[in-house]
């Protein structure tokens, strides 16, 4: 026993803990390019040393097909429950680079927010779970036993992860998974995900002729891809913002009553929204809320087009292709698989013999629902509760976890999301950055909800 | 007077000639892009040298508002017309630079090619011409005056010649344009343009929330400028082809019966035009045969698209903007400057508040008809004939070569179009190519052409 607490100590701690975001962010451990892979071994072995140094055992970078994994454990309090704490060590691309304030791997603080990429998904908020177990490790000792686990291929859809979680299987036996890849609504509300989104991600091609064309030349005579993938791209929706594929919508779980009544008092506002956003006026699927357009509906994105010229003045061609890269994002109890079949069924009804096309699928995860009174969930409702003095709401969350899916059916456990990103920190965007009073409290959560669980 | 003529000299020059083309050709000089501009300025510096060398006299780099004007002239001719040639020493750009077999500006013969970026389009015509000029000086002397002109902004729709032609409006005068910046329609098949389609260009710019957004938090809550940028597009053509712009076709020129068997009888077939682009399906307005949807139709292309995430992998965002690259070829009477207000129209009817949009026009030029029995015509046509020994056919361009208007307006001369690239030389595309035997044809119809002229 020493004379301080847990809580007192990750108090006096933070300076240490933002000088470590700072060197993990400033590692460029970008998953999906090629490139990067040099800086994903160290951003591994980074990782791998801070475990260690936070007095974690059997630390260890394991490998996998891809990007290794990172772990650790501490298996100190028997008949204790064991935590397997999840989180992930890659990071998002950075362009458009030329909108950053301050470069991407160079993380800085302005005000009251650490600005890098990875910040807050999820480089920080791995530090975050870290920095509690050792503010109890430094103190009166871990009251539950933890296994951590690190990836790094999370942004790319975990292609290594299930084929890891089979292998060791036994290593990684536990009663829950803390998953921190996660947020709260506002910094002065608490809040839990009990639903994610699924998702599908694909690559849509439009070959016409075998090379960029003069379109003064041949303009008129022969289909234009860029046209052609235009026109499939806007047949998608419909003018209440529906998604026209023939069965898109089977299975989408009907909101209660109740459940639209409990949405409708979280406290996202639409005014709130349009600031975050930047844009104009909201718009979504007619006859639903912007929470629940963000919940508890699927929806289909561009996420990038491009064809022909793009560069700078008056290039006049007739492009040779055009290529957009289009995901979906599923809710219960769509079937993630049957998506891609929705779509090219759609393209095969569509397509036209002037014109060539391919469909390639890079990713899909199926959505997830969590029980709201599952195991672990009331000990994260009272460490979010004592620490935020406001009882936490329960929340749908857009974005997609697949892991929280996969530790279900593999291992067997259920997960608990709790994370203290916020939904101004500009995830996957320019100026990623983490509210750093928020993730002290975030700590504190932490080191209170260890020692509740340890009850349960 | 010596014992060769200037037909005999010129084809001992070949090996000489190609060797410049080369030369030539290595000097990047693409207008559009700023990072090019040392080389505009060593392209007319090697223009001037050559020039110079080649007889004429009087030889300038003359400035404009913009690239440079390479000048120089022979006056030995009193009494005879006086021909003032134009040309272009200014290339398109070289994207995408991975498709080209031989890199652009290292000119490279190949079979009875010589390929590289602008050796069509049109250094190699330039160079021709010129070649034209030096045989009858080195041999007979030149039976016509002539005047020079090599501009270096035509691929950015020569924004800075008008104001240059009026200014030099006494140095420039002439009774007749030779314009070179033209092709025939096989190499067994000489032909003259008669008409010129014209040219208008736009960027189209669609914003949405202020950065890109996380699809997954956001998506399904605000408008995707993407999506709204495709909608607009799509609804630019209908499904028979048609350009949908409201007032889009008012003055079109009507093609009378018998220009249309003319046009009918034109050896251009579908077959050779899916080859040379390599199409699955030629496509286009209904109601009009290939060569008049390329010559006498006027059209709506998207040149260009780009949006979002577009590199590798499965990045998902829900993109800050979106842009269009956007052309129209005009045909007689259509109004260019008018265009621009169709275009807009269309947009405003379809703007929704969930987006910001900007049209920015890049360049405008109208079309041209010239008169089949006008001075100079006659004496190509008989060029033309004598060199290839076939009548030549007259032929509408799909293309739009603006400084024929302007030359009309500003200098009241009319123009002749007579030039040698090939429908396959891949101008404004990857693997531009110049057909050796072609061009040599082009040399002795320039060289014929001078004398011919003479005698109007």
């Amino acid at each position: 026993m020493t004379a301080i607490n847990p809580l007192a100590y990750a108090s006096q701690q933070l300076d240490s803990f933002v000088a470590a975001c700072v060197e993990f962010v400033d590692i460029p451990s970008i998953s999906t390019l090629s490139e990067y892979r040099p800086a994903m071994r160290e951003a591994a072995e980074w990782l791998y040393e801070y475990l260690d140094r936070a007095g974690l055992q059997n630390v260890q970078i394991l490998p996998t097909g891809g990007q290794p994994i990172v772990f650790g454990e501490r298996l100190d309090a028997p008949g204790a429950p064991t935590i397997l704490v999840y989180g992930h060590y890659d990071v998002q691309p950075i362009d458009p680079l030329d909108e950053w304030l301050s470069p991407p791997f160079n993380a800085q603080v302005r005000g009251d927010y650490l600005y890098g990429r990875g910040v807050s998904d999820m480089k920080g908020q791995c530090l975050a779970v870290i920095e509690a177990i050792r503010a109890w490790l430094q103190t009166d000792g871990l009251p539950v036993n933890v296994k951590v686990l690190i990836e790094g291929e999370e942004e790319i859809e975990s292609p290594n992860l299930a084929p890891f979680l089979e292998q060791h299987r036994d290593k990684l036996g536990c009663d829950l998974v803390l998953n921190c890849d996660s947020g709260i609504l506002r910094s002065d509300l608490p809040s839990l995900v009990y639903g994610l989104r699924g998702m599908t991600y694909y690559e849509l091609w439009v070959y016409g002729p075998k090379h960029d064309l003069h379109s003064g030349m041949f303009g008129g005579s022969i289909d234009n891809p860029a046209h052609v993938l235009c026109e499939w791209i806007a047949g998608m929706h419909d003018q209440d913002g529906r998604v026209t594929l023939a069965g898109f919508y089977d299975g989408v779980r009907v909101l209660s009553d109740a459940e639209r009544r409990a949405l409708s008092r979280l406290p996202t506002t639409d005014a709130e929204w349009l600031k975050i956003t930047g844009s104009p006026r909201l718009f979504g699927e007619k006859g639903f809320t912007t929470v629940e357009r963000i919940g508890a509906r699927p929806t289909l994105e561009v996420d990038g087009i491009v064809s022909g010229f793009i560069g700078e003045g008056a290039k006049t061609v007739l492009p040779a292709k055009a290529m957009a890269k289009i995901s979906m994002r599923l809710v219960p109890d769509q079937d993630d698989v049957r998506m891609e079949q929705l779509l090219r069924a759609y393209l095969k009804e569509r397509a036209q013999d002037t014109i060539r096309w391919e469909l390639v699928s890079l990713a899909n995860s199926p959505a997830v629902l969590l029980n709201r009174d599952a195991p672990g969930m009331a000990a994260a409702r009272s460490a979010l509760q004592e620490t935020f003095g406001v009882e936490p709401v329960f929340t749908l969350m857009g974005g997609s976890v697949p892991v929280v899916g996969m530790l279900k059916d593999l291992l067997g456990v259920d997960s608990v999301l709790m994370g203290f990103g916020l939904p101004d920190d500009n995830v996957h965007a320019p100026n990623e950055r983490l509210h750093l009073p928020t993730i002290q409290r975030g700590i504190q959560a932490f080191i209170r909800f260890f020692e509740i669980v340890s009850r349960e």
